[in-house]
């Protein structure tokens, strides 16, 4: 029987963690009551928690940084959840994925058709939300929305078919330029309510590469069915792009000559200093990531022994096909010197890699810094340009530490 | 009597410098073989020439770097040039400024015409090359292109008509969302020849500060009439955008729904890693320019004296109006200290300032770094992202010295 999103989330959640007794609903709200509102900062490793939550309603949700090295592939309980809006019910047995717009024959197909009469198509490919490192924006400016650390990322494998063939099967218009994703989820939007949406570039669409397609029209992450927070029963996966090109809970596709006016293409993640039209007209969607990186342990605060000590974390390429990570490099007296980083995972295209460096540390050591460049001549800068909403921070990532002994 | 623009540009040449003697054709010949296919990079005072010519055909030149920070306003002589194509010949008696596309009245305007019918508008404006610096590119992988040192920039007062008073005259049609500028100078594209063309948002083209507008067409440029390397009888000047969007020897302004098809717009001028269309299809053409800095003197590989020096530069804020120079800052140590320096001018909209520090010289002085910041949140950052047309080079800005006594 098919639940409703929010029981069949919050028992998803029961199941996985086996910790909380009671009610469903009893035991979620004290489980988010334990951290909604707190700083993630910090936590890390003293919560224990599989995910930091933020915010509630909508639910939004990163791991504690310790977590991530762990695994190139991240646990589908570690991964962060970024919502707009409330999880929306559907029922898999009338659900369908339309297609409209500039393709000789408009179609709706349900999860069934497209699994049975489309190939398989696997890749691995990072996730990350283009708030990711948010918080650290607000050394120049506070900025709004929700106040991400560096764990707005994860790494996993999608299950699903390729867009290019379901685009191929439609057959394209000509003028046929750009492909619009509708999600189910609604959003409040001035006096009412929109639902959330995105948009990519046709070429990116019809990348039809066998490890790493354009586009994934996706029902399963780490070999699990999505869960109803991670956009059951169909989401897109956009490798190489923001989160938010990767629409959940996905139930139209318009083929048309130019971007989806949707909110979250024509207005939110856009890199502008002021809410006003003509910041917005100067700027594409952001589609790409850049470049990032993070520390990820030890944690903010942690206290450290003097000697050598191995830190740990991620560092991701820019989000083009050929980006690999170069160099990762860390310094422990403010960027006089680097150590490099050994990097820990083969190249995988649109993934992240893990490293780890051995760094001596003393009694006068405050700060670990990061940094890393990759072989398309992306950087991460030792400071990043802010920006009203908060997008793509990347630059130089630092943990103060405490040095014992 | 009207002369060829070669003629003209030569005699114009001659005229300010008083320098060569003999025809106007060889002297010009000579002057250019002096410093054609040399490296800018040392001689900017030695060479005592008002510019460095990295091109005869087409002709591009930039001051040397000791020229700049002796005046907020950028004397004409020292102005960098950057063109396409060759300087077309255009008679200004029969020259004709024409408009099209969606507007109710669709015109065709002579100079005089343009002069009388709409009201006079000049700003001071800083133009820069989004070239600017490019060869500290070379430092991942080389660029092709102009190998502009940091002096594809100048600050000028433009004397013109609104380009929003042009359009509001003409008037508006409903879907109107962006201006094409074409201009009459040829470049060879493929097999055939087009003419160089840009594009801003209609946003962009309606802003009528009175201080700074949006755009103007100008034919003056510090009281002098435009010389016919700098677009004459007619040039777009957008200040706060790259100089690629300032088109000169403008000659047709198209009002449409999308930007301009032109290959400037389309392809060039694009921030991308690889010449393929689903780069160019992520990216929006460059509008804005980021921040940027430079020092100007000493030159590099000058000989400075221990103890005090005083180190003079540039710096310009991001492209929008409320943007101003927050910082700038030297460091003599390799980024471990710094030194704020003093901003000698008065905040101007889209314009530079001049800046000047004194810092300590030792002996162990290798090399001179300059960072800068803005109000709006923008950085030069230690290191910029690689780009294949080697576009928006603003990071840290290092000039080498040898130390005497």
């Amino acid at each position: 029987m098919y639940q409703t999103a929010r029981q069949d989330f919050v028992s998803a959640r029961i199941d996985r963690r086996q910790l909380l007794k009671g009610t469903a609903a009893g035991a979620v709200g004290f489980w988010l009551s334990t951290y909604l509102g707190q700083s993630a900062f910090g936590q890390a490793d003293s919560s224990g928690a599989d995910l930091i939550f933020h915010q509630r309603d909508p639910l939004n949700a990163e791991p504690p940084l310790g977590a991530l090295p762990r695994d190139f592939i991240t646990p589908n309980k570690n991964f962060y959840i970024r919502n707009h809006g409330d999880i929306p019910a559907i029922d898999p047995k009338s659900f369908q994925l339309k297609v409209e717009g500039l393709v000789e024959t408009p179609g709706a197909f349900s999860l069934d058709e497209l699994q049975k009469r489309f190939p398989k198509a696997e890749c691995i490919a990072t996730m990350t939300c283009a708030g990711n490192r948010r918080r650290e924006h607000n050394a120049f400016q506070q900025v709004s929305g929700v106040q991400w650390d560096a764990g707005a990322i994860g790494n996993a494998k999608w299950t699903g078919i390729k867009l290019s063939d379901l685009l191929q099967h439609c057959g394209l218009k000509e003028g046929a330029a750009h492909i619009w994703f509708d999600g189910m989820d609604l959003v409040k939007a001035g006096a009412g309510m929109t639902n959330f949406g995105g948009s990519i570039p046709l070429e990116k669409a019809m990348q039809n590469d066998e490890a790493s397609p354009g586009a994934l029209l996706s029902w399963a992450m780490n070999d699990a069915e999505l869960s109803a927070e991670h956009g059951r029963p169909l989401r897109g996966v956009v490798p190489g792009y923001i989160g938010a090109r990767s629409v959940k809970w996905l139930n139209r596709i318009v083929v048309s000559d130019r971007p989806s006016p949707n909110h979250y293409v024509q207005s939110a993640y856009k890199v502008v200093t002021k809410d006003e039209d003509i910041f917005k007209a100067e700027q594409n969607p952001i589609y790409r990531f850049p470049m990032n990186i993070a520390i990820c342990d030890p944690a903010p605060q942690a206290k450290v022994s003097a000697g050598m000590t191995t830190v740990r974390g991620y560092a991701l390429p820019t989000g083009v096909p050929d980006a690999k990570i170069r160099e990762v490099e860390i310094s422990t007296n403010g960027g006089r010197r680097w150590t490099k980083a050994r990097l820990l995972d083969e190249h995988t295209p649109f993934c992240w890699t893990r490293w780890e460096a051995d760094v001596p540390i003393t009694e006068r050591t405050s700060l670990l810094i990061a940094r890393a460049a990759d072989t398309t001549g992306g950087v991460t800068p030792d400071r990043a340009n802010w920006n009203l909403h908060g997008y793509l921070y990347n630059g130089w990532h630092s943990v103060p530490v405490s040095v014992s002994g």
